[in-house]
């Protein structure tokens, strides 16, 4: 993804108390890994003020388009982290109890598969995240993303549930991040799936 | 599925060469469970003739469609049953190497979930039938039982892999059904997967 810098967005990340280089959440900890301009994660922290969320986005220009959106309010149970995915066991090893990949880049060559968030490395790290056991939403319009993840997830030891291949036509509690509500109003069909696994 | 009698097909099936109460095949065996009116069994069998495949179908109205496809032809490794799934354990026991599931019936009511044939029920049948390792692959375009399959499966123990949630627009080799043939030309989206686990 290629994206246009905005003048003042990393001085303006600097001075968010929004976003932290440490988690002091110590339990029912949520995060979205690539949250992008924050809908889901905004959304899911009002929705749910018991749960702790933390959107992970690497691009300042696009999470500051997240933290305009909270500019004026106060979300104790919402932070935010600028970093890489790559980078992310040396920030929340322990922590994590809930990972939410949506819409990730789906690295469509072949030879990319290893940057796709849901590869073999990918959920190698994540595992390290986990407090107890593993537990990663997912969702994407991009169907050779999907069959990749579902394969991905169960060759590495994790159970399926509470898959949908058409989720606006399901039956599914469902907070849309901006990226979905654009692409659904398109006619694009969306796919989830929840993927499980002991620690 | 309600299903006109046709006269005269009871008495032709008990008359066939193709149909056998008793499989002599010993090794490669391939079944399809609901084989319909055989286009899938029967290409199959042209294709590969050092597999042993053999077509399971209650319907005798049904069966006779697919045997009157073949009434000229010789195909040695081709054989059916006209049998109940229900009853496949009495005849086939540790004698199979891959089951295809192929439009199976979706029974969408909730309360019918255990006649679906990817049911925890019905897997449990099937895994009395295989001689090694377990391997089903399933096709279908019905979305539920695609979805309510992957989780079954998935829970189950199951590995799934080969997953496409549009075979007609995947690279996928694929031998179509009469009922794929006649739905994929109004549009509808085949899904297909493939599980394994160990016996």
């Amino acid at each position: 993804m290629r994206l246009k810098k905005i003048k003042g967005a990393d001085e303006y990340i600097k001075e968010s108390s929004y976003v932290v280089n440490e988690i002091n959440f110590i339990e029912n900890l949520h995060i979205e890994i690539g949250c992008g301009k924050g809908d889901f994660i905004i959304n899911m922290a009002l929705k749910y003020p018991n749960i702790n969320f933390v959107g992970i986005e690497k691009y300042t220009s696009v999470l500051y388009k997240a933290l305009l959106k909270i500019e004026n309010k106060s979300i104790p149970n919402l932070k935010f982290m600028c970093i890489d995915a790559n980078e992310i066991e040396n920030y929340l090893s322990n922590k994590v109890d809930l990972i939410y990949l949506n819409f990730s880049d789906p690295w469509p060559k072949n030879r990319h598969y290893k940057r796709r968030l849901t590869s073999h490395d990918f959920l190698e790290k994540y595992e390290k995240l986990f407090k107890n056991d593993i537990v990663i939403y997912q969702k994407t319009d991009n169907r050779l993303l999907f069959e990749f993840s579902l394969e991905s997830f169960s060759t590495k030891g994790y159970t399926l549930k509470n898959i949908s291949c058409d989720l606006h036509n399901s039956d599914f509690d469902n907070i849309k991040t901006e990226y979905e509500e654009k692409f659904s109003k398109k006619g694009f069909v969306i796919y989830r799936v929840e993927a499980y696994k002991n620690k």
